[in-house]
């Protein structure tokens, strides 16, 4: 895309209200905009990020079984009421209509994907079953804060699965961990797996994946020398405590949960009435998992991850450009054909170029390319109008590669 | 994808509640599931239709400039306090939250979008400017009817542009009316473009785009030698008065709203403070567009006006599937080798293929494969396996045409 096709700018100044990381980047950068605490619209930048998470999630949702389908948001009373959480989950918006009825909004799905997993799922042999999608959620939350990170609306991957066992959910809680840890350090993120309460979901334990980042709302002690972690809302160990699995000292540390497994156990088939026919003929209730990642608070989470005091850095699988390509000078006929010609020829071969053809100045367009995060930054300017080769500059290292037009073609040209 | 594993089937029985064609087809082939009256979920093969959809729309919208971003669905009252709409908009649903602020369920973006448009337009070089997004809308309609068609959520396109004068909004129109048109066409539809009374969105007058079907709602008189249209709402004219253009005999009908253009003036930039600085430097409200689609909707008026008495019947461009390979003999280990044989290769390259693995009766087989209407079906049977050509059924025409393996791989294996 041309630069000075897209509307949004860039700021020098972050808006006075948002003290947190990400918020005032991806305001700043163009990449937000805010409606009211706690709800953001996507501009271009950040819908594209979004989608690239989208992929990398459905990908992976897919190749462990998951069948997407998209879920109502505007759901029916009576779920909520045979469920019980029309009056305990506390963050559920409630809408009253003109015709009286009353409605609430999606803050998860069980209530609406119970009722259709049974429906078409009435034999064990039907099961497992797990489905997901991905869509936007509400909360009621009193207090909106950290940016993107806890939102009134935001945008969410959710999964359910229903199984004839406890064996066979737990098994594919092992499945659904690996494809998750799969999708963080895609993302560019290690992310550690704690157990926490359940919340208002469950009873049962919950298991959360916990990014290490100040912007976190969470508090975790982990070991450094195993894989314990935990959070501390359910673990009285603290900074210095002996690790419980290998008596090391425990660290503490302030993380953002980006996803969540819950077990559910047969709350909700049972709440709502789903049961399948076992091998002998008899009417069982299935075990239920659920299974959150939220994709907005994963692309603040990677912004307050990675970023650095000059701007954003996105990781290569989820940028919105693979490439920024900036014509330092634009003012120089030979340049813009120069530049035009490889922006014509990467994009030609699917290469997402993001090209800075904007009549500003070279220091500006350096300021501004920071600022964005694109993974590799492409210069046009005297060098490579005399003919020698390009400087690629890596946006999270500094790092800088040189390529004659032919062997960039070659890296970027399939 | 392997029928075997598809989790939804179909039913012989259309649920009694549901009177309209669109509903009752698409709820037995197992593409939506109804939550509540106005109120659907999207399984598998309709959200396949959806994103199917989207991409015609998407690739059109961006080949008219528009840029694409995600508007936040939970709006604050404010800016809707300041356009009116608050007091006015009666589907408009309304939330009290926790913290006593009052929240709006976007059913239309013009309040999100202006301040958007606003804080990166200041100047006059920076229109025209077209935004959409493609997301879920909300209507507190007293009765949802017709299926999918009206519903109290459904999912929608929506743009919005903004220009310096009348006459840069009148070219746009005419522009996005061809893209219209095309998109329509592509779905398999004729649309008929109407003037109509703009409801609450306007006082000026607006443009739909029509789809003569039995289960629309709307009255339209039309000529049918030139192009004259009215929704007989804005027209005092009926059957066979003359057409005001040509004087032919006007006929009547019943129709769809699958799209609409409201010219929106000046009324939301005045509203929201969107002011952009002309040449001169001077101060003024650019003139806004409102374009609509509906794409539930626009899924369900393809099902009323293509489907027959067998089920559905999709346009290629839209299916959830290219092609529909049938193992008519599922018991035959030969037949099983072959027509995997054939699902791995043409998956491999590219073609979407529902591939009929399941062990049941050939005649349930294509019984099913009439009502999930998916554009080709392709047999494997004992003809297939004697060695002969394959038969290539078009599910619209019911023509056959004859293709050995090498030439369907051709047609298919890009």
């Amino acid at each position: 895309m041309r630069q000075s096709r897209l509307f949004t700018k860039t700021r020098r100044e972050a808006p006075r209200d948002e003290l947190a990381k990400n918020a005032q980047l991806l305001i700043r950068a163009g990449y937000v905009h805010k409606e009211m605490a706690g709800v953001y619209s996507y501009l271009p930048l950040g819908r594209r990020v979004l989608e690239n998470i989208e992929k990398v999630i459905r990908r992976e949702m897919d190749a462990i079984s998951g069948q997407e389908i998209r879920m109502a948001t505007l759901h029916p009373s009576e779920p909520w009421k045979q469920s019980g959480g029309w009056d305990n989950v506390d963050v559920l918006f409630k809408i009253e209509s003109r015709t009286e009825k009353e409605y609430a909004l999606g803050q998860s799905e069980e209530e609406i994907v119970t009722p259709i997993a049974g429906e078409y799922a009435p034999s064990y042999k039907d099961l497992p079953l797990a489905l997901y999608q991905i869509g936007q959620k509400y909360r009621d939350e009193l207090r909106a804060k950290s940016g993107v990170l806890r939102g009134r609306e935001f945008t969410m991957k959710d999964m359910y699965s229903f199984h004839t066992s406890q064996e066979d959910f737990d098994a594919y809680y092992e499945v659904v961990k690996e494809a998750y840890i799969k999708i963080f350090a895609e993302c560019g993120l290690v992310a550690k797996v704690t157990e926490a309460s359940g919340g208002s979901f469950s009873e049962k334990i919950s298991y959360e994946f916990m990014v290490l980042t100040d912007a976190g709302e969470d508090t975790i002690v982990y070991c450094e020398t195993c894989n314990y972690c935990s959070n501390v809302e359910v673990t009285n160990a603290k900074e210095g405590d002996p690790c419980p699995k290998d008596g090391s000292a425990l660290k503490q540390g302030i993380a953002s949960e980006v996803g969540n497994v819950f077990d559910l156990g047969q709350k909700y088939p049972k709440a709502l009435g789903f049961t399948y026919k076992d091998e002998e003929g008899n009417d069982q209730y299935p075990i239920m998992g659920c299974y959150g990642m939220g994709i907005t608070r994963l692309m603040g989470v990677v912004v307050e991850a990675l970023a650095d005091e000059k701007g954003i850095v996105w990781p290569e699988s989820i940028a919105p450009f693979a490439l920024h390509l900036v014509n330092a000078m634009p003012n120089d006929s030979e340049a813009v054909q120069y530049a035009d010609e490889l922006y014509d020829y990467l994009t030609a071969r699917g290469t997402a170029v993001l090209y800075d053809d904007r009549d500003v100045r070279a220091g500006e367009k350096f300021a501004d390319s920071d600022l964005l995060g694109i993974p590799n930054r492409l210069v046009v300017g005297k060098e490579a109008l005399a003919g020698n080769s390009l400087e690629l500059v890596n946006r999270a290292t500094g790092e800088v590669e040189r390529y004659t037009r032919e062997e960039l073609f070659q890296r970027y040209g399939t």
